[in-house]
């Protein structure tokens, strides 16, 4: 709520969804935009990816530490990953946006703004919403993507054999998560990677042209991922500690500060949505594409992941039901 | 709740989305169904046609009221509706719902039966979705549709002498909620029409094959959807009671047991989906595809709705933010 701004009970619907939609440049790809019963979206592949992701406030985010803006980045940047993650492009977001009366005008076209400002990182739009009055802040994003003709990356194609690598940060936004709860003032970036995640744009794509035979994004922490694509793929993914260095170096500073392991952040911290991914090795090392960092190898095996040869005892991710 | 069923705390994430996707037979269009990071749906047509809603419990619905699976008949409904209005068919769905730890997994099955249930009248597919922990029942759906190369049909293409025709019921589901509400027995047919409403699946791309001008659907009200589309095509709209005659006999009895006056729910319920479009008028009275009924036509002037020439001074139709 803010001084002179009426609220959305004060605005209404209709109003309040003029505002949201005006004065927005939508990209090529939109054959039709907001205002009508739906949007038309190109999809020139004959295909399109489609994924979804629903943001409840006080648990994937604090509006006294995220402003709306940050809300808004977030949740398109978490639903981009996902299409990242198979290859593809994405083009266009819907946002169903549910928020009790009180809340600011202000305070929603915040949100918007930061919908459209991490959507423009990726070339695409917001072309549809829905607006509904709730308890609190919920913020529901579905993304569709184009694959330009590239076979859809599964979780399921990694063989033995394979040479496992990341591209983006790991651990960041545990670590910041973690600095927000503790009150530990500096580490300004780690906080911020928390509250407005930078994934590895375009990099899904490259990935696809490089062959990669599985790829998944790291949204509930590393270690849970792969394990995720070591049962989709019937494989042993063993992750090399050595390749994760860098990570692990940029976070002990902040791991001493609060008191924390950095290695539970890389290992097992979501919401960075790095993009991890398995390429076939004719060779070894293994060529990845430009960016990539090598981070393990693929064995055939029992579908487990490990830890330098060894079983991962710290926890692996985050799930919507922990207790 | 139920006795021996295991809740969405108990059993978790993953294993609760493993039993709400198996054993579901996805159609020809869905080329990656659930389990990955996105789903892949074919767009044939080279355009995807895209809508979202969100509803809320105890806003949109009352699981005292409702049972689980009318909730999800219900919430791909409407999302439906919205892609026929188009002049569209919905292809696939999917599907983010927050729930709290204690809701039985038997309830979330419940949900998506109700869902597949919608989705199959249509020969559509839940083809991903999310599962997030919330204080309350929130669904939120995305739907895709194809245009199998027809022009979308807009709001904004009504021109003066077209005549307005709709198909489908109005006022069923607003006479319904004031049974519910009233707890007045009988009229089971109208509470069912609340609960889960019965959109005229098809007749959306029927409307478009016919040279619909503009179409939408009846999801605030006939007033209101109409004002919408009054105001797109800047034409007045004329409303025939005459031609709503079926609609008001439907509705007598109910009114008289709960002292309402049923022109208020047909011209002012939404929530039951028909479709209301304009057709060209090179003849009078216009040919309107068969099942459709002529409510009225379309004037030079104002962008305005009347009822038989005048004013409508009832309520409209419902608003998200109505105080």
């Amino acid at each position: 709520m803010r001084g002179n701004e009426p609220t959305l009970g004060q605005l209404g619907e209709f109003p309040m969804i003029d505002r949201l939609v005006s004065g927005r440049r939508q990209p090529a790809t939109t054959e039709l935009g907001p205002g009508d019963d739906a949007a038309v979206v190109r999809c020139a592949d004959g295909r399109t990816v489609v994924s979804t992701d629903m943001l409840i406030e006080g648990r994937h985010f604090r509006l006294d530490w995220s402003t709306p803006h940050d809300v808004g980045r977030k949740a398109i940047a978490q639903n981009a990953a996902d299409v990242e993650a198979m290859g593809a492009r994405p083009t266009a977001f819907v946002v169903a946006f549910g928020a009790p009366a009180h809340t600011s005008a202000a305070d929603a076209a915040a949100l918007a703004d930061g919908m459209w400002a991490e959507a423009g990182r990726l070339g695409a739009g917001v072309v549809g919403g829905d607006l509904v009055q709730a308890d609190s802040w919920v913020v529901s994003v579905t993304v569709l993507g184009d694959l330009a003709g590239r076979t859809p990356v599964l979780r399921s194609g990694a063989r033995p054999g394979g040479t496992l690598a990341v591209i983006g940060d790991l651990g960041r936004s545990a670590a910041g998560l973690r600095l927000l709860r503790d009150g530990v003032a500096g580490f300004d970036d780690l906080r911020r990677r928390h509250l407005a995640p930078e994934p590895p744009y375009g990099q899904g794509a490259v990935a696809a042209d490089a062959a990669a035979q599985a790829m998944t994004d790291v949204s509930d922490g590393l270690i849970a991922d792969l394990g995720h694509l070591a049962a989709a793929s019937q494989v042993t993914i063993d992750v090399s500690t050595a390749g994760l260095a860098s990570d692990h170096q940029a976070l002990v500073a902040a791991g001493a500060a609060v008191g924390a392991d950095p290695w539970s952040w890389v290992l097992g911290g979501g919401e960075d949505h790095a993009l991890v991914a398995v390429f076939p090795s004719t060779e070894f090392p293994a060529a990845v594409p430009v960016g990539w960092r090598v981070i393990g190898r693929v064995a055939d095996g029992p579908a487990r992941v490990l830890v330098d040869g060894a079983p991962w005892s710290g926890q692996a991710g985050w799930q919507s039901y922990d207790g």
